[in-house]
């Protein structure tokens, strides 16, 4: 599959020699397509941070690769040691963002292989997380298939979807998540009209999510955040179409800073809002969001960053969360690999823990 | 009074010799004040489309001040080929911008004096034509101050003020209209917490409002638009203050693009949320926002301008209205110099121009 002018396997990758990993660096686009090799702690560290690599599940998946890279370095040869310095190393990255749940959680998951595995030598050790980062990434390419054909499920034919920020394959694998139905409807035949917000301060959707599906020949229009309004007032929209960073037990959705204007609009106007995301997204110890932390940033991303000068004095200061929480009541559904959870969420997103019942 | 750098008289101002216009091009601020020159049409018509100088008000008072030089050039003898060339460079001027109503009012009351006066020598009209531009200026500045102290009355020491685009000195004369109150408060040693949208894609509230306000030692924090959201739900937000380029009768408002979307988020928070504006700005001949034309823009506006390299690839399309629509339901009152409107509008603006009772 080559969607979006690069294979997706090639977006967040392991080189050959399984030494480093390869990455799309995000900040480039979309003027330049440019690789970036990950090879130390620092450089997976920054990526993160930097944003060069960006979308949850995409963040995971190259934390994934990248500790298994990194656990390759480490000179240790007892157990205690490897996993004292694979620990350390685990506990740097994962402070790289706060937000996004999947970091913590792939993290988490290549260490358990670590921790459960403990009588094997370190070599079967490392063998065994080569296998586990490449089966995060196999099972994000099908979660993302199966989100995307359970959120086909909401729009038909020809309707306006409008988007924030970038869930597509860039920040997952594959066919992104919120992205995912208007890339699947499109392999079908089907036609969207896509508004995509900029998404300020760093631009995601128009540096991403636009150059994403103007190659993949969907009817896309660029839009400022402060244009949502009009647009859906002007009728153009019949579903809103967003991803999360972080979900708690009660539906409450962290996602990228101006989602929850968008879901208030959308709201009042009328118009459905849904979240589409994997499991791994959903945060049982979060109750509420109340409990998500919201990763605070530079505010020369908002003054700086991008333009050619200043865009206001030094002396103005600025206030730059990189997310916002977005309450359940504000949400139509939650896509999901496992299916589509409906409101009340603590029990339909109980439920999709327990397994109870199909969603 | 010099409350932003420079005086308020000399934002706008006739030239020494009376010959032409000298406006601050807005286009240059915050990085550098610069004077720009204005002695012929297309200069006044470029001014204004590439918004060297804007906010409704400002344009009303410069386009005046412009006819006034223009006419001046005009090389006939007799009175009809006389107000033939005026009313040609007023059609032309007026077609600059189409959603102010403060352009086409100041640009027909300077006509008025054209027409009333026609037995008159053409010596004597332009006479008559300087003070009916002077006098504009005169009656924006006392406007604005007692537009100001009706807004003091919605706000008390310490609150948190949100405001969109720049209503400020630079968009009219004086305090400026929704930051007003603002400016006015400070003089009498009240403190505020300013949250100033950016105001994408042209940054007016980055450029102009927080540097009006950051030079003016009033407390702000400059924001992009879609934090809004959150800046509200943070309780940070006591009321939301904005300007307006045309009321129609029913109190729907259009003012720079992203206010409705303000006027949504406020209503969702329970916030108040006011349009501020001289009854120059109430446009009796337009029944509801249905009919306020909306100027569109060009895509560069969204995708280039500013930016070190373009944000979006060139085949993108952009949606890029200036102004959008506030419906009257969100707005919980309109700050006139005669006073402030409540619902229902379609009653307490027409009282405002029947002048029946005090409001």
């Amino acid at each position: 599959m080559d969607i979006n002018g690069f294979t997706h396997t090639d977006n967040i990758r392991l080189s050959d020699d399984r030494k480093h990993v390869v990455i799309v660096d995000q900040t480039k686009l979309p003027n330049r397509l440019e690789y970036f090799n990950i090879e130390t702690p620092r450089q997976l560290f920054d990526a993160i941070y930097e944003l060069k690599v960006r979308g949850a599940p995409a963040i995971g998946i190259c934390a994934a690769y990248g500790i298994f890279c990194l656990a390759q370095q480490i000179s240790a040869e007892k157990y205690d040691e490897f996993y004292e310095e694979f620990k350390r190393i685990r506990v740097y990255i994962e402070s790289s963002r706060p937000t996004a749940v999947n970091l913590g959680w792939a993290l988490k998951r290549m260490e358990s292989v670590v921790i459960e595995n403990r009588e094997k030598p370190i070599g079967k050790i490392l063998g065994l997380l080569e296998k586990e980062c490449l089966a995060i990434h196999e099972e994000d390419m099908a979660m993302c298939k199966s989100i995307a054909e359970h959120g086909l499920s909401l729009i038909k034919d020809g309707d306006g979807v409008l988007t924030h920020c970038n869930a597509g394959p860039l920040a997952t694998s594959c066919y992104g998540t919120a992205l995912g139905p208007l890339f699947l409807g499109r392999e079908k035949g089907m036609r969207f009209r896509v508004y995509a917000d900029e998404t300020r301060p760093l631009l995601q959707g128009a540096r991403l999510t636009a150059y994403e599906l103007d190659k993949a020949g969907i009817d896309v229009t660029l839009i400022c955040d402060n244009m949502a309004s009009i647009v859906m007032k002007n009728g153009w929209v019949n579903a809103c179409f967003v991803g999360c960073d972080r979900v708690a037990a009660n539906g409450d959705t962290a996602n990228k800073i101006g989602t929850s204007g968008v879901a208030v609009i959308a709201k009042y106007y009328g118009i459905p809002f849904y979240v589409f995301g994997p499991t791994s997204s959903i945060d049982m110890n979060c109750q509420t969001g109340a409990d998500i932390k919201i990763e605070l940033r530079e505010p020369g991303e908002i003054k700086e960053k991008f333009f050619k000068e200043p865009i206001a004095p030094e002396s103005v200061k600025c206030y730059n969360p990189a997310f916002d929480i977005t309450d359940n009541s504000l949400i139509s559904g939650i896509v999901t690999e496992k299916g589509i959870c409906r409101p009340p969420y603590t029990k339909s997103i109980a439920e999709l823990f327990c397994n109870k019942r199909e969603l």
